[in-house]
């Protein structure tokens, strides 16, 4: 795994999946850069999570629907914190939307 | 500790100290929010820290110095993974320069 980079290089193109790079993993806790060109989770999904994910929107926006009935919208700087296995769905991506994402162990 | 937030927001203004917020905190890691405004460590000072450190610097410019003579010039986007004990320091940075670091026990 590479020890330096830059969050905004070699972006994928826009109409692929949505990517996901590990930048750091340590044992409980990884660090992943996710790109969205207008993806949403699948209707009728949740995320389950067994870790907490804090995650911020880099550039871009994004709406997060949570099981709950919260909705976030979120802008470039805009960081939030998932609880474990608190069920949410990504609602909405802007083009070449860059998240930062990170998934730590609940111990 | 809040569960949601703005990078960008509540910025230190410029010429006070350097300003640390914990954004998360978790048993071995620790997510926080820098802002550097011209800042830089003292002469002869070296960081050593026991836990791997993952930094980003998002919005500014920075330098890192390390003491094995190696040198980055960081900006907005680029992101470095510093080793625990890799001694270091803080070259310089420019105005209004916010960094995120994510501080992860080595296991």
């Amino acid at each position: 795994m590479p020890t330096q980079g830059n969050l905004f290089a070699d972006l994928p193109p826009p109409g692929g999946d949505e990517a996901f790079d590990t930048l750091l993993e340590r044992p409980g806790t990884r660090i992943e850069r996710i790109v969205s060109h207008g993806h949403a989770s699948p209707a009728g999904f949740w995320h389950d999570q067994a870790q907490t994910e804090w995650v911020i929107v880099i550039q871009g926006e994004a709406t997060l629907a949570f099981e709950d009935g919260e909705r976030r919208a979120l802008s470039a700087g805009d960081w939030t914190t998932i609880a474990p296995h608190r069920r949410h769905r990504v609602e909405s991506t802007g083009p070449a939307t860059i998240w930062l994402a990170v998934h730590v162990d609940s111990r």
